[in-house]
């Protein structure tokens, strides 16, 4: 054996003494599974994958790891977009896969604390009954894990309303890069000290690893109205955005769907859409049952003043459930045409919306690439999706070009280059088109407290170079698509 | 002179070259004014102020303060109630008085740029021509600064629904305690990268120096119904509270007011409160205006049904004013009973607001001291204050040993230390209660990478040494009243 087998084999030995056979896998078929997330351009093989049940064994493992000098990087459902789940440097994959259990549930203070590999729609369904539920709801939410959605700060439609992950998370038990356990924050809405729950909230992993998360539970609304108003030019639909939240209207979702996505959900789903129509937008208001109606009158009054040619409402629960379906599972619909996709996710001040997509669409044009757009358009939250064929280098070529361009376009009308997929492997490099170097040096100063000896999800968020983004190679901005893609 | 006298003498000459002379106070009466804040016993007299007008002077003034090695700590108004704005160490004072432009206001997207010594207050006014304003609103607000609500996460009455300071803190200009100038978060609703803006929210001034703060503007509401809801029993009011929040209902405030305050604010202000009432709740519920009157229809039966003798409603703006003037002022009321008072910050999960209150007052009994409660009842936020007269040892001896004994009381019960007041110089040995030495050595090592000399607000927040709070001796648990404590 040299020196890396034999590594190889005592990490493989340690790693089942701390865990059992069952707890380990090593296999090359079964590590394929854990090669990338669903950002899948940055594939690497971990040398083990360790799936412990509780905290201890996460400190254990992450013990053994430093003793060997070996990197780590926390994985949760695979579900994320832009590559932090993913073993750049080899090492161990800790999957929370069997951190399963909800651990407590506090009804009258509304709080629940689940081990982080908890499904998202399990957390909602444990209180349910109670008429609670836990807010943020990514479109992968049936899949994705709690911890994966503390480590990206994960978003979904109802986001507009609700929040995101980090407002809805008040305590949180992490495994400090060097094994220390420690617990952040609790059961209140604010801890005394300084916020470092906040600070984990969205560290993508690079901060150890969280194996705890208390939520909130936010009481189930009495009552929601789902429309859907369709629209002849995408302009119409996004001035029927800003007009609804300049009247004083907040949403639950105000999400965006544009005539490429629409014919594809079509094909795919029979859904009843129309799809001669240039935009729809699935409006949700909700709240107590009084004075609903009048809510959704005044969102449907705003869509025909603006020139909706249709304004329908969902009668139904299953007629809710069928347009929210159209949202949530636009992108498996896309994977039916069998290309392949880069989905952005930069933000943008709301009022910029006609303006940047109408110069998304010529980016798209001047790299004669088809554009699809489904977003969250009442967070300004746009995920452009380019559609190409990865087999053809100049194709991915030109797809990475507009990609740039269309980041640079989002920050230069003043917002920022991730809404709710973080920045992971995929935009590290882009970190330079919006942070300052003393930014930077802040942000790796802070990661060097957690991270000393850079073995917690290496080569992750922060770029390696400071170069400028626009002089150098930056990594791929290429994603397949048809891994259930949460956006 | 001697080598104090002479850095005293270098110091005052290189502020004025830095900030003219009217931009520096040195005389021992204007310094006065500077020796504490609303925390008085922490007297300490600074050995200068200086009066920024802008980003670049805070800078240059700390690089000066980095070069002659003088400890420097930032202040706003002064209003803070733990002592986080006194010069534990001397040295200069960077008071925030002059940086009081409002810089940009974007109504559209709903964003406000403000110098931080803009006094909270006006930032409303500035957007309330817009149906805006900006919701934090401790009851200090027409005194306080935005940056001293970014330094201490202030809250407030209506934090219940609308949330403390860092929800609505979008980005910061902060100048780091070596000088350096850094932009954290922006515009948007959440940044890439690690959440440095929240970080710094809530670090009562030891990570740097805010200077310019990025708000959110949220809608006023449509509509308001004020309701006071009066109770013989103290249970009778905490379960009214209880029975609210899971009737779904979501209040944009939930006072309570007990009758030993109700009693100073009727000697104070003659508002026609009943003074043989054991408890009152301030109820407030805004939104639509459609369906505004059946939510305080129910929040009313809620009340009769746990045994109100009698709820009132505010007819007019001006009787809702009064109701609030009662809430807001009535630190002022007490202190025109001419004691020293303590005001507690504990914060408990709601569910124990009986209990809490019950063994409060016991607490105070066993140790025969006054207290009054006036808090913010659907936070489980409290406030008892405990009356004494400082000029009598014995007195101060028990009022600390009842202080600790209801601070142990709330971290006992799954609370915590202070919700919205901080731990300033105040809380620091209390915060071994609740964390373990694990969790102390991290937020350590993150102040650390601020402030790595230590120079900037020295002797806040983390404890000193890490021994326990009960065997050694704390700070004084002391405050006396009349400075327009805000609470």
């Amino acid at each position: 054996m040299n020196t890396t087998q034999k590594l190889s084999h005592t990490l493989k030995q340690e790693l089942e003494a701390l865990l059992g056979p069952e707890g380990v896998l090593t296999d090359p078929v079964a590590l394929r599974a854990y090669d990338c997330d669903a950002y899948s351009p940055a594939k690497h093989f971990p040398d083990a994958v360790a799936l412990p049940q509780d905290t201890e064994q996460v400190s254990a493992i992450i013990k053994l790891c430093n003793r060997l000098g070996v990197p780590f990087t926390p994985r949760g459902a695979g579900t994320g977009l832009s590559g932090g789940a993913t073993a750049i440097e080899g090492g161990v994959v800790i999957a929370t896969t069997r951190l399963n259990k909800i651990l407590h549930i506090d009804v009258p203070n509304r709080r629940l604390v689940a081990q982080a590999g908890v499904v998202n729609t399990y957390l909602t369904k444990a209180v349910r009954a109670h008429h609670l539920h836990y807010a943020p709801d990514p479109s992968s939410q049936g899949a994705c894990t709690v911890g994966g959605n503390v480590a990206e700060n994960a978003g979904g439609p109802h986001t507009l309303k609700y929040g995101v992950t980090t407002n809805h998370v008040t305590g949180l038990t992490l495994v400090l890069p060097d094994g220390e356990i420690v617990a952040l924050g609790g059961f209140e809405e604010e801890t005394p000290g300084y916020d470092l729950v906040g600070l984990v909230v969205g560290a993508e992993g690079t901060m150890g690893i969280v194996t705890e998360v208390t939520v909130r539970l936010t009481p189930l609304p009495q009552a929601v109205r789902t429309l859907l108003a369709v629209f002849e030019t995408i302009d119409q639909a996004t001035q029927t955005v800003s007009d609804i939240i300049a009247a004083g209207v907040l949403p639950a979702a105000l999400e965006m769907i544009d005539t490429f996505i629409i014919k594809a959900c079509e094909e795919a789903f029979h859904l009843g859409f129309p799809s001669d129509a240039e935009a729809v937008l699935i409006i949700e208001v909700d709240g107590l049952e009084v004075g609903l109606d009048e809510e959704a009158d005044q969102v449907r009054q705003i869509a025909f003043k603006n020139g909706a040619r249709e304004v329908r409402q969902a009668k139904t629960e299953l007629e809710r459930a069928l347009l929210w379906k159209a949202r949530k599972q636009a992108f498996g619909a896309l994977g039916r045409l069998g290309l392949s996709m880069v989905t952005h996710d930069g933000v943008i001040p709301r009022t910029k919306l006609p303006q940047v997509l109408r110069e998304v669409r010529a980016i798209a044009q001047k790299y004669n690439l088809l554009v699809g757009n489904v977003f969250h358009a009442g967070d300004g939250n746009l995920h452009p999706n380019l559609m190409f064929d990865e087999r053809d280098p100049e194709q991915v070529e030109r797809v990475m070009q507009a990609g740039e361009e269309i980041l640079k376009l989002c920050v230069d009308v003043g917002g920022s280059l991730t809404g709710e997929h973080g920045i992971g492997v995929e935009k590290m490099e882009a970190m330079t088109l919006l942070f300052s170097e003393a930014d930077l040096d802040l942000m790796q100063k802070i990661k060097s407290v957690f991270n000393r000896n850079a073995l917690c999800n290496p080569g992750k968020v922060l770029p390696t170079s400071k170069r400028c983004w626009e002089t150098e190679h930056g990594p791929r901005l290429v994603r397949s698509v048809g891994r259930g893609a949460a956006v």
